[in-house]
């Protein structure tokens, strides 16, 4: 089996994760956990979201967040910019990367940001100009490009199209959304099978929420089709929005513990990683849904023999 | 990607799920359980253990339960089987299966069964004797093949050796036994591709654990080396003995829900599965870890819309 050697973890945890949050969070707070993300050797981290704090009071804080952080060198910070107001301020705090976003289903963007996905696809054409124009770098999300919530299995054939579109508009990577966590192995194969006739792998993100227990087998068929660059969120941070109490984001743990044990190189500490995993945790509140880190906190509670803590570490 | 058109799902639930379960259940509740089960179309369905009350208060009316069981033509029913009183007793009940067990480490044989590997292999090799003298079918649990929490990464010729004898003393099936959820898929491959060279890869099942996540990946690394036979434990039931609280068995409706979105035929209706799910909640009193079980349970009770329960269904 042919395998990437090395993969890029894309942390969604502090916007993706915390924006299902119910608990706000303090910026320091915020800090200290994006801090903690970044000790772990995370050097990729969607730290926050320019949308309106009407919208999602939990990013109400993004600019001065953005501004008081202070990761170590090497360590790429972005944020969620929904319009030509959030992209201003994205810009003003400084900011070397923006993700944009859009629905691969005309339902969901109609339900999601009360746009048609012709509308959309057009904010996101000025908003990627602006940023080619500051020369910042361009992620860009397509959710439910496998399954709709409110449309069933999505057109695979649309979403060849707007990926098309979306990478002439100028984007330079574009994360692909299982947003309701329905996809399994196959879809993906067919999925990156479709796309690699028209645009580069390298620029190809899997996003995978584990809804039904089918993140890890997904992110599987993802380096198989040799996709190297991945979304995951700490502790699986921010659940499912259609189904409270239920598995969200892929839980980052879950995904380094499976890398390591593969050979497959991420630059992740997994023992730090679950210190993150804790901080989260203890942040807001309650448990988090992350297979790995539920294990190991259960086992340090539980005060295991120091074989048995080894075997789970 | 070449993968079975067809695989056999062996549901342990109703033994290695309830074994771990603190409530013990009323053998009409057992017999609720595993009709539902049953209804679902499992076809293989492991009800029970002939261990000591001592040992397993939770199994304590195997015999009783065995004698009660009314399934459908074509539903084999399996019993664990530790000893010869064990035997005499799984044998009077009229099992036509039998399931018995080892581990392939020396500290996990003598920490759970307290024999040596060698003790365990000769108590095994009488069994399996007496077994197939009363041409009963003979399943073998082989635990820890890939981690073992007193020794760490188990040593895969030792596993070679083992599996050697196993078949050579004459089981008829080896359940290869991912005990404490370490497994990636590469070791999947790895040890698929050590036994293929010595047995035949339809004796072989893999009993994945979901401690931290891997266990639907680790079902796909087994598909793609061939193997077509996996156990599952319904809603996850049975937690890890190592870890109270963190996820044990691979759920078995996260394995058919996989199964069903790659076309890979299990016979067994899903939407039948999620109650027979619901019902195993009901009956211990407290949500299970199954992802998939608690995310259209949550949705359920959310009453989300028509298309939006489509979308979990």
């Amino acid at each position: 089996m042919k395998l990437p050697a090395k993969v890029s973890i894309v942390e969604v945890g502090p916007r993706d994760g915390l924006q299902n949050e119910a608990k706000i969070l303090t910026s320091a707070e915020k800090i200290r956990l994006i801090d903690a993300l970044a000790a772990a050797g995370l050097n990729r981290i969607e730290a926050s979201s320019f949308v309106s704090p009407k919208w999602i009071p939990q990013m109400a804080d993004s600019a001065e967040l953005i501004g008081a952080l202070k990761v170590p060198a090497g360590c790429r910070i972005s944020a969620l910019v929904p319009n030509d107001k959030g992209y201003d301020s994205a810009k003003a705090a400084g900011l070397k990367e923006i993700a944009l976003f859009m629905s691969a289903t005309e339902s969901h963007n109609k339900k999601n940001i009360n746009k048609s996905t012709k509308e959309a696809l057009d904010t996101l054409a000025e908003l990627a100009k602006r940023a080619r124009a500051d020369q910042l770098f361009i992620r860009c999300y397509l959710s439910v490009v496998f399954l709709c919530p409110y449309e069933g299995k999505t057109d695979p054939l649309k979403v060849e199209e707007l990926v098309k579109e979306l990478f002439e508009i100028g984007i330079d990577e574009l994360s692909l959304g299982d947003t309701i966590g329905g996809a399994t192995p196959s879809d993906v194969w067919r999925m990156i099978e479709r796309l690699e006739r028209s645009c580069a792998k390298e620029k190809l993100a899997l996003h995978f929420h584990d809804t039904r227990g089918t993140a890890l087998a997904n992110v599987l068929a993802g380096l198989e089709a040799g996709i190297t660059t991945y979304d995951a969120s700490i502790g699986g941070m921010g659940g499912c929005p259609y189904a409270p109490g239920a598995a969200g984001n892929l839980a980052t743990e879950d995904l380094v513990y499976m890398l390591d044990g593969m050979g497959i190189e991420s630059g992740v500490n997994l023992e730090k990683l679950l210190d993150a995993g804790e901080l989260a945790q203890e942040l807001l509140g309650h448990k988090l849904t992350g297979r790995y880190l539920q294990a190991c906190l259960a086992s340090r509670a539980k005060s295991l023999k120091k074989k048995e803590m080894e075997a789970c570490s």
